[in-house]
């Protein structure tokens, strides 16, 4: 349940990692501003730069902290993406309170087993059809509109998340699955966003979010391929080569395609960030949406070649 | 695969059962309309008599004669429950057609394994929300609200039916369950009309389908087990008495229900049949809506119980 991280055979390696990662790219920045203080506080690298280093430590001391911990920050990422949701799509209040309720079932479930996972969307939907009915004075005659929104975002949102829990708690070595993965994305992020700048030429998708470049998406690859390198070698891996070379471009295809879902959603809702969360942060949502894409991209490959 | 019908053990219990039950029941409405014949022709119940008389055809010779003509009649279920669904919520041609694709899928992943069946909604989820950008010069800015209607619709209408296949395949005497099912829906909308005719006073849910009472669910409860009944002493059963008390209050109550939640769509999309498929009949869609939720209802009550 609960575990002492400072003793998790994870933790040494996982400091080293990141204490180098951010001091290398710390130098790096700094290079980049030629050393001047004034500009480093304006870098939008040094934003991202922060961002990272926050990121890293909430993700990984619930990860080494045992399943209550990894339970509660899974949780509050699909409660706080689901109330960015409900916000984006503009759901009434009734309907958005119930979806972000049900959102707290999705990692109970998949922690209970993975039967109750994917035993959960059917019978939410059977029930979830009684939304319109038991809502019909909030629905304002848009009941059946509500609950295509709300049944879309439980399941982007909330049950595509879960499947991260389904990773940590029964693949083998799943703590380090996990921890590999976010880290891929993470570096993912930084590779397109390096290449793209350096080489980006040739659009990828201009309707939905003109910044992606055909460049900018080898960068995701190569990206996750050295964030999983990375982890790869620091952590007590007993998986065969085909992880450390299969799984990246998976991460990073996963994550530029979560990347583009989002973009989709807000474009059609017309704002610039799903939230306004943490300052530098933009929404939640805007930081998990490749891990939504991504965790279930992986766990299934993970099933199929094992 | 393929079976004779004509020597499957239900064949003659379910031949004397429906001729039995044709055979009184034209009696009863012809006592109705004292033996004219013009008034028959114009009778809403002779009309009716006449749908049941075709469904019990359509419905029994595939359930009897094996595997795949039952997997062609719930897909063909599906193809035009999702065709009238389309039309209903009025999605663009594009993501009509590859809506209505997908939900042949359903019955196949059902036949090969429940995995399977259970492995394909979050791919589908997955995939799926690469609809906005693939139809994007067809979906004008609505691609999200499109994509949210399609997965509602093929979760809804093509998954759920899909676990009528699933009982048909997995369950012990999954087919005569199955018939059982469908005689108990069958018989409780019979018992509904029939008893909120006579007795009809308090109205159910007068926002939304205005003729129910709550006299007529007690009708569909009645009818649900006088359906199962007549079954159950006709096939050869070998359930526990459970089945024959707990099962038909499920299935009367997901009978109305399936029915309101159809009657929400429709008064949202403000029609009043969701087809016209077959002259009498409306829309198919009018006429699975009940079993669309008393499927998988039932599913796990067996499941459950079992």
């Amino acid at each position: 349940m609960f575990e002492n991280p400072l003793v998790s055979p994870y933790f040494l390696p996982l400091l080293a990692l990141f204490a180098g990662l951010l001091f290398v790219t710390l130098i790096a920045i700094l290079v980049s501003v030629r050393f001047s203080f004034a500009r480093l506080n304006e870098s939008v690298l040094f934003e991202r730069w922060k961002v990272w280093a926050v990121i890293a430590l909430v993700c990984t001391f619930p990860l080494l902290s045992g399943d209550i911990p990894t339970l509660l920050l899974l949780t509050a990422m699909i409660f706080q993406g689901l109330r960015e949701y409900t916000a984006l799509v503009k759901l009434p209040a009734g309907y958005s309170r119930l979806l972000i309720g049900l959102g707290f079932l999705v990692v109970p479930a998949a922690f209970i087993s993975p039967e109750t996972f994917f035993f959960l969307p059917p019978i939410l939907l059977i029930f979830g059809t009684l939304q319109p009915m038991f809502l019909y004075n909030e629905s304002k005659g848009e009941g059946v509109r509500h609950l295509a929104f709300a049944a879309l975002g439980w399941g982007y949102i909330g049950w595509l998340i879960g499947y991260l829990a389904l990773i940590y708690k029964y693949e083998s070595q799943g703590r380090a699955i996990l921890a590999a993965v976010i880290m891929a994305v993470a570096l993912s992020d930084v590779g397109a966003f390096t290449v793209g700048k350096l080489f980006g030429r040739h659009k990828l998708a201009p309707r939905i979010s003109p910044n992606k470049t055909v460049e900018g998406l080898i960068g995701n690859i190569l990206g996750a391929y050295i964030g999983f390198g990375l982890i790869y070698f620091t952590l007590p891996f007993h998986q065969p080569l085909v992880l450390l070379l299969a799984l990246p471009p998976v991460i990073g295809l996963g994550a530029v395609w979560g990347d583009l879902v989002e973009s989709a959603i807000k474009r059609e809702f017309q704002t610039k960030d799903a939230g306004n969360w943490l300052p530098g942060f933009g929404g939640l949502l805007d930081r998990i949406d490749s891990l939504i894409i991504v965790g279930p991209l992986v766990y299934y490959f993970l099933r199929i070649i094992q």
